[in-house]
């Protein structure tokens, strides 16, 4: 099995970092492949940085598809996800959607750590499109920019945890969601401080592509449905 | 008063056309400018076709907007909306969500009348991210695709005709939206056989543009805010 | 264009500065009327006050409809806004229901800047039906009678403001939407201490009829639809 | 303990067999008062009959509540029902709101039997405002006026069961709601040709009315709440 | 007419007090009957607890439903409310769907004081089934266990009235009830101290029960319902 | 690590096929070991039948807590499952809880293939429960009753096909859910010939189960949390 993992960001110099993450958490006979963009944004905090990490994706999908199980767009925003499932028939996974979903299983409701508290709003229409606002107690910022998360790991920890147990003393939350692929790495040292099941999305995410290719699950592509084949070659001026 | 009609497809031949139909129904003293894509797709039916349209809307979005007052993104997936709204202090709607919220007014229930079976997915999402689901009473399509729909304009407004009725008779719509602005020419002829009130979201988004300028009513941009400030020079590889 | 103002109220000192504000508003060629209720509250603040002021509106819509192209029903409750439709063909507006859809295009969630604290459940009701709860933050009152707003002008912006800020920053609202058309007048000095858009609902509603008038949308009348015809004769003791 | 049955119409000439019909169903020791309008629809089938009947309503109300222990509102357009609230300490009940409470105790879904096809797009916003929209199947209507409901009561009787057993099978309707108290006086007829419990909203509200006077619960009527005093002095031109 | 109270409990007890109080509250011409567990939990405080319950529960309605009108569960968790539905055509009332289906004529939204911090997920699950989550205001908890409900009465009346001031206060309930049936004895100290309608859940369901009885309504058992017959016979090891 | 799979009936027949197909599915490493119930229902389809499941499937959990990681609840009813996680650290899964999480990654709403009609309002009741009914197309019945989905194999194929069809043609399913673990080994035959994703509930909680495991992830069980420690010994009168 072969896992294609696309980072939707331009920033290569966390590629050899991110690799051994995800062979870490692989199942042995999963192979690991981690794609960055070679135009499109450094990092992804806004709508607009979602637009530019769009083509790009998607030319890895295409590019890719025949040599690949599943793919995860291992960014919170779930960049290009229902674009990419019109185009492949392989498995297509983001980590919003999946963290979201696992975290009905986990407690009662649950909260996403942004970086950013412009991305509340954000996260509220994620919620929203998937019918679970109601399980999402709240988005809790660390007021930390994507790149500035690993500038200095403690610092982030414990702003992450600090925000996390607002997250369940203030709102009730039962079940904590890191809001940002970029604090994998940290992951473990915040579940370590926290009395809360912690989800690390690209984790749950890469695991759960594993699971559905072990099964043979996959998107419904049928003409008239949600994720049908999109035409490619409608596309002028993109290679 | 100046707005800017950005089509968000490359399909110039339809510019003159364009250009005219919305000079016609300009306030007098509202100046109008019409954009194609350079790059992008032809038409837009899937979600895939709206990644491809996304960064020529902003950069288009971001070179006019000292001369602009507001702009408006003619099509009915609302492509690239929240992420202009991100880069410009002007108006910026799009003709879903400016439709859907007008439809409001006029009746219990609307139904929007799609281009291709597989859109009625993406209808309900926005629908649902709008909080409006409750008022959309049905999705129905005429299955003819965009390009195809001024190919044999009377039969296009019989299917129109036909999937509205089915729309007011079967699930009790009282108010039709037509769901794509492709159909904004043939929507006088659909009127005309129709007994109910008839959004042409071009129209209808044009026209709240000028009221949003005429009033000095623009979205909040402060920081923090879900359309604050994006910052434009993260992004590689594109002009 | 002729749009009649309804003031569904009895306090007819505030006629004149209250055409005053709407021949401000209005495009060239817009001609405005203002009524004030024969018999009615003096102000509108409760349910109860709703029902006495009903009849009346009933009355002039019936009297004036063929000399007008739409009716605005000047008062935050949108009292007989249903009731009117089914008498006329002509646009009828109210300025709860259409601020509420027009806060959508500005920012995530908007909140309400009621008089009273009584009044929050009555707005609560009226969102829930227009299917926008989960776009209104929350109703923050300002503590001050219709009747006291303009007693001291300057007292009632600085308490706008404040409840306003309140909403912006414990409640997480990105637009504000005054909560009565008392305070009309007073918007321009709120909006100057607001970093947030302002929805001042007379305002946005006498232009939405201006819009709805030009462009020829009107509420769904046929048979069996929310609006269709009611039958006046059915009243007994009322002219 | 007495009882004062509003029938919010001028129709007269229902009056003693409506007394009747709530002196069979109340219990020992209960007297029943009937009143109907001088003033007002005489019938309620509009959003416009609701606004005329509003007034006399709560005249009704503040003259009576000295000797009165409950109202009922017996319209199921529940008019005047909050209005009420606002103006006595007593307890006031109207039909709809009390038959969709109790029909959760039923079984799963409900379906709401009208007069006219134009009542659907009302009884879904009282379901709506009430939260219990999931819980309503369907509105199906018999087409027959309310002044006409009594005229060939055999023929009523066939089209409400009929319309009843079309919620059943082909809505998935368990309990049937009727919806209009005109038809009170048939509901054991229906009752006995229906496989489904059936609810007679007069006879339920009534017997409600009487159970909420026995435990003494009535309305939060503490100040800034939903139903707190309303000042009855703000009303010009009515008696 | 004769009711029986189900204690789903095994502290027999609280038996004597238990049935003073429902023989205090029934109408003239009701017998009660009281019956405990002969197995199951002490006192319901968890999912846990309501297993325990549930065998016993039905047996009770199976053994004596021959001379029986109604049952009431008595406690909070409606534990075996909808399986005990399925094996008799008797009544059979729960106190939280029946208390917060009466909750929405006293007020705008109720709050449900709850013993332990732990039922707050309980109980909005509770009123998402019945679809009343948007009326409740929160779940505020005493932090005392059933069992010591009654240890020291004055020290629990105090928490409670605190926690439904706070309630009052801090969420916006307009309506209190009770969120344990142990605490019906103290309904009344309680409710003199209360400036809300406050909601015995014992008391209102007995009465309902009453209600239901006198005017023939019970629950739809036709096939394919929700509620129709269980096949006792499948049941294997339970007598 | 060691699954071990509740099957929550005393029909020990079963066991052997049942086991054998979970060590089908399982990964290498995995240990299953497959439990029914000594007293219980022989099989689970009413509330009714889900009471009596209950005692023992806690009693299980309970035994073998120590040698286990996961369990998991075999029948769509999910019997037991918030309890049985009150009761141990490791996880627990339902079918149902897991499988319609699982089916929002692959379209837009998912349909329920249900054996009898009456199962509808309990599936729609457990999607309310977790927020997704907007997202459950429809619950489609094939009329055969749980012990008799495998006398005639190819006819319960036909039947679950025909009623897949139904949900897909009919009511806008993308994605097709069994609701019966019992289908489990007709699964691959309905998925062959059904062009639509097919989730086989049984297979997917397994697989979830084993994710889980790997990757530590269990739910909150701090105090005053949804599954927070239940005190075994309030328990009279089971072992």
């Amino acid at each position: 099995m072969k896992i294609m993992v696309i980072d939707p960001i331009t920033t290569k110099e966390w590629l050899p970092r991110n690799r051994a993450y995800f062979e870490r958490i692989a199942d042995e006979g999963t192979e690991v492949e981690v794609a960055f963009l070679e135009k499109g944004p450094k990092t992804i905090e806004t709508f607009h940085d979602v637009v530019y990490a769009g083509p790009e994706i998607l030319r890895i999908v295409r590019d890719r598809e025949n040599e690949t199980d599943a793919f995860i767009i291992n960014c919170c925003s779930d960049p290009g996800l229902y674009a990419a499932r019109e185009i492949t028939d392989k498995v297509v996974l983001g980590p919003t959607e999946t963290s979201m979903s696992v975290a009905l299983h986990l407690g009662f409701k649950f909260s996403y750590i942004s970086t950013l508290k412009k991305t509340a709003p954000r996260v509220r229409l994620q919620a929203i499109q998937l019918g679970l606002e109601s399980r999402l107690a709240s988005v809790v910022n660390v007021n930390i920019t994507v790149s500035g998360l690993e500038e200095d790991p403690e610092k982030t920890v414990q702003a992450v945890v600090c925000a996390a147990e607002k997250a369940i003393d203030r709102d009730g939350a039962e079940v904590i969601m890191l809001g940002c692929t970029g604090m994998a790495e940290l992951a473990r040292m915040v579940r370590d401080r926290l009395n809360a099941p912690l989800i690390e999305p690209a984790l749950v995410t890469f695991k759960m592509a594993e699971l559905f290719v072990k099964i043979g699950l996959s998107h419904n592509r049928a003409p008239g449905k949600m994720y049908s084949l999109a035409e490619a070659d409608k596309i002028v001026g993109y290679v």
